[in-house]
């Protein structure tokens, strides 16, 4: 979780929402990406859906068996799906997102019996860490923004 | 649809499952694409994912509001979330996806009330040849397949 953490520290200087991700196979980091959303004019450019790209090209397949995934936020729908697609072994979060998380939060979806394979989650690591980063983005984001008018 | 149809085929002929996606904003295609996954080793390459990151290069944002998309197969639940992000006005699709539908068969992402954008769902459209095209799909993969020796 650590190298996520200082994938997610990248991000916030690049001016992104400060989330990184990591993806292990055995004992290997195979990718390490964060969040690119603004910069590549993407809305699918979260963390974990850069990752997987990322690991799939490494690995020569878009089927990672095996691999687990450690990422700072509680992935949303979308990439709670895209790691159920991936076959991913275990994905470790940090931080939970009340508002849009897709493992725990809103939607069960690794955990999902209906789909075609099952994602083991575990929830609350660095969850401390995970957070503060991403509230110390959004004040500093209040900060340098111009005073309302109203 | 007819379109994306065309980009169905085109999977198809490629060895991948036929599913093709098409963005529209006022009545220019801005984007086109179909599935790649097998190609790309990319667990995400479904025709949707690729669709909104050419088109947030074509316009210059990863916010597509006031974009249509029209896609061959209901979306799964990465790609319903996916529409939600980019703030996508409508979908319009053809076949359902009973086993993974995620705007209409197995979840309702495109219109859930918690998330923060609601996208208009079409559904039903062209739906014989969409459906048609996959079944003649897996038919032909199955004659390609050796017999099973059991």
């Amino acid at each position: 979780m650590q190298a996520a953490l200082e994938e997610a520290r990248l991000a916030a200087a690049e001016g992104e929402i400060p989330v990184g991700a990591v993806a292990v196979l055995g004992n290997r980091i195979i990718a390490r990406t964060h969040n690119r959303r603004e910069q590549a004019h993407d809305p699918c450019a979260h963390a974990e859906v850069l990752l997987l790209r990322e690991a799939g090209a490494a690995l020569g397949s878009w089927r990672l068996s095996g691999v687990d995934v450690y990422v700072t936020l509680e992935p949303c729908p979308m990439c709670a799906a895209a790691l159920v697609h991936a076959r991913i072994r275990t994905v470790v979060f940090g931080a939970l997102d009340p508002k849009a998380g897709g493992v725990r939060s809103l939607f069960a979806l690794c955990e999902d019996p209906r789909l075609n394979h099952r994602v083991e989650v575990i929830s609350g690591i660095c969850a401390e860490s995970c957070s503060e980063l991403l509230q110390q983005f959004f004040i500093s984001l209040r900060e340098t923004r111009p005073p309302d008018a109203s």
